[in-house]
């Protein structure tokens, strides 16, 4: 995995926060993994296709999901997580992956991103590809970026 | 979601099954459904891309996961799950998605398949789009496939 391709995603889930969410974010220390990733309550799962392959996985607490839901819905007070909470969830995952897609491609970098999955139940995630873990940190709570990128070879 | 599409993706589970392992497959009654997934205790995630979008996720338990890693290792007995033994999941997504694409081209449609990613624990899936979940029964033990995929309308 490149750094520019991480910083380009990292970019991209720090700048919808600050545009879309209007508060400040603070990216803490990254840490790389391998083989094992283990989830938070909830996580937001975007496939990635074109010259990277692999994931893009968002985890964060239902106490944030809360947050990031009743912000989207203009303050609304989110008690359980309906039809409609999923959906500004997934929604936001669609956030993520357009503007990954952008940064990624400033850097001369073309992606596909699969539509979000979300899985919610602590689990954790297994896969061959190293992971780089990124935590951020906003009024909206504690989210996890993790970024699971192979690059695919010219003519491959 | 076009019949034949679920149809392809299914034969392609069912004759991993029975050509690279060596058992018969009973394919159980399909179900649709909107909005949930209930996920079993080990899930195999692949993200499609291509002239169709979305997911195809296999899920299993994790006696049903010592089989299939156990066949793949040539009889080996498999207690508990180790990097290998995950290892060995995700060459059966692999398998999934692979074979998968080739049933699809056989009907015109033509996929790209992401990196299986494994998730374990028990957990929830939402997604905006439905699904369709298919029930397989093997002496490997029931292997529920689920297929959420859009179509990718020409020229989009």
């Amino acid at each position: 995995m490149e750094v520019k391709h991480i910083n380009a995603i990292c970019q991209a889930t720090k700048q919808i926060i600050s545009t879309h969410f209007g508060v400040g974010v603070d990216i803490l220390r990254p840490s790389a993994g391998r083989g094992k990733l283990t989830s938070e309550e909830i996580s937001v799962i975007l496939g990635i296709k074109g010259q990277l392959r692999g994931q893009i996985i968002c985890t964060f607490s239902t106490e944030t999901a809360r947050s990031i839901i009743s912000t989207m819905m203009g303050g609304m007070v989110v008690q359980d997580i309906d039809e409609l909470g999923w959906s500004a969830v997934q929604e936001f995952g669609n956030w993520v992956a357009g503007t990954a897609a952008t940064e990624l491609s400033k850097e001369g970098c073309l992606i596909d991103v699969t539509p979000p999955i979300i899985n919610e139940g602590d689990s954790k995630y297994y896969s061959e590809s190293p992971f780089i873990s990124i935590p951020l940190h906003s009024a909206l709570g504690h989210i996890g970026v993790h970024i699971s990128v192979q690059e695919v070879r010219q003519g491959a």
